[in-house]
């Protein structure tokens, strides 16, 4: 059922599928490229709390309801929860997901977060140990801006190559089998979508013909260090973790980089981007033509004053919930290589003078057809 | 291969071994009961290095290296790392483990980080996901003061019910098979203490008769808030939560508390483990007799001053990896429920006045004799 690949990578016969994904931003992503796709977009940035860190907790709990909601699913069906934020010791996290009586696995993996949750829930669910898991993931520009670098308040000005840490929470709900609810067609999709827009060949979808979205490989990324210290410059010390990530990646499956329509990075920005291009050329490995970083497509920087694009957990978790993932529902994009990005500082770690290691994990996403 | 019992509970028909473990702690940890019982007590609370969080870096570095060299095993064994602390954004495992080409799960449950790392490597072997894995958790007075309260150089004083964080590190490597080198037996023991010291009938050891310490089921804990807000008194926060745990633990397996040998929480000290004990029987479960807390085995409470009891990630692991195993190794134990329970707070959720919820994860250990 299982194949141990390469030195990290594996991939699985019997892939979990993403049953359903949820997310919700603050008012400035809902202001960027993607606002039509966000299930909810809060213009109250504190949502209705009386800090940042009780706001991030309430984004990222709403988020979870949400996932729950719109697969039609109770708390009790899902078996365990892998999710993680930011903050000092997942306060998001901690407090934002008490309310569920479902046991958790809590991760921190910085931006990267995403990728760890998904990995291990696909891990879980493809070994048979739950039917069904949640994986959730948080950032909020306010209480990330307080914990890394400045409140606020102090106003401190930003160079260009700063990225702009996403408000917004995305979950995920993976399991083993299609689950069906009266709204839904076999695949997940709503009916009205599912017959509209689905790219695979159906007259009605009875399931049969229905594409799932899998995920059919990790490979988990180690600790990359390439000794920057700029705690402004966050792509710059994510870049050669997710090269080295998307190297080995490659190299265990034996895959080119055209294997994928695209490759999505977390949250490089348009700094980090191009190093992580240049650094893979280096490598022989071309990816130019089909990568793509979450923090440059959820803002229009030059409009938004956003800096080199998006950071933070939220920023690759929303991007693939809203815009990527059903983008593979309706069939425009088939293979996916997710590789969400992270930068290991804290503001104890950068004030003692520290460099700005970073991590990476790739997570294969595949629109599997009549399985 | 994997039966799912219960609701939140896992157990393995091939259950991984604990193949090797290691622990490195402080002086003080060094100077209590368990003194001869640590692979190396380091005398410098710096650990040589000029910040405390670059010590517990170098304490967490120096004990996943005691574990390849106690194992025998090179770093390319290794095929994910499991690992985490109690500081913010886990720096200490951000850089203590950076110097380690091996993929990193990054965890965060407070002080049961020890059994989320166990729990997870566990299932990641159990589903064949990997023939060798490493846990790896640690905790440091000083830093853990400093992130969690006041700097030691404020010398504010500390309540009774208050426990001591552990100055420590322990890691393990879980696999598949057994592990032989030439100085081990095949249950991994070295041959002097196998044949010595081994309690289940053998004469010399071939490898057939030897016993293995071996991960036979988990079952993780969910997030559990009794509304305690007092920094200074974690036994308390945690307390409820590791009721919980093991109330569902021994539900989902339908066995009573008399199935193991011990019941070993991880750091709630002599407060906490009274309110566990309460809350147990409240539900008609009495643990008393066969229960004992890591924070209250590591140091003398009176002679040493450290309050409650020990505390902190390390405290659970240390305590594991140089008391608790060793005694199963040579069967006086044979059936362990290990539940290392964490405080889920930060220092700015205690400022900001939320509550101090809890989270513990259970880890059944047991002996399996002829495998």
């Amino acid at each position: 059922m299982i194949t141990i690949t390469g030195k990290a990578t594996l991939t699985y016969d019997q892939p979990p599928r993403i049953l359903e994904a949820a997310s919700i931003v603050g008012q400035k992503e809902g202001d960027g490229p993607l606002s039509h796709l966000f299930d909810c977009i809060e213009p109250d940035p504190k949502f209705g709390k009386n800090t940042w860190e009780e706001a991030e907790s309430e984004l990222q709990l709403r988020t979870a309801r949400k996932v729950l909601e719109k697969s039609g699913m109770t708390e009790e069906q899902i078996r365990y929860l892998f999710a993680g934020d930011l903050l000092g010791q997942s306060m998001a996290t901690s407090f934002g997901l008490q309310p569920f009586e479902i046991p958790l696995f809590g991760l921190y993996g910085a931006c990267s977060t995403a990728g760890e949750a998904l990995a291990l829930a696909a891990m879980t669910v493809a070994a048979g140990y739950a039917d069904v898991v949640g994986a959730v993931t948080s950032s909020h520009f306010a209480s990330a801006e307080k914990q890394f670098r400045f409140p606020l308040e102090y106003a401190n000005q930003r160079p260009l190559c700063t990225t702009w840490t996403v408000t917004g929470a995305g979950a995920f709900v993976l399991g083993r089998d299609r689950y069906k609810t009266e709204n839904r067609c076999k695949s997940g999709l709503e009916k009205e979508e599912c017959t509209k827009t689905q790219g695979v060949q159906q007259k009605e979808c009875k399931g049969e013909a229905c594409c799932d979205v899998c995920i059919t490989g990790i490979t988990p990324g180690k600790i990359v260090d390439y000794g920057v210290r700029d705690s402004m410059n966050m792509g710059a010390a994510m870049a050669p973790a997710a090269a080295a990530c998307i190297a080995a990646h490659l190299e265990d499956f034996s895959r080119s980089p055209s294997y994928y329509d695209k490759i999505i990075t977390g949250d490089l920005g348009a700094v980090g981007r191009e190093i992580l291009i240049e650094l893979l050329q280096q490598k022989n490995i071309d990816i130019g033509s089909c990568h793509t970083d979450c923090g440059l497509e959820i803002f229009d920087n030059e409009r938004q004053g956003t800096g080199s694009g998006g950071s933070g957990c939220g920023c690759a978790a929303v991007t693939m919930s809203a815009h990527f993932l059903p983008m593979m529902r309706r069939g425009e994009l088939k293979r996916v290589l997710f590789v969400p990005t992270g930068a290991l500082l804290s503001k104890i770690s950068f004030n003692e003078g520290e460099n700005v290691p970073g991590i990476a994990h790739a997570v294969v996403l595949e629109v599997l057809e009549n399985r």
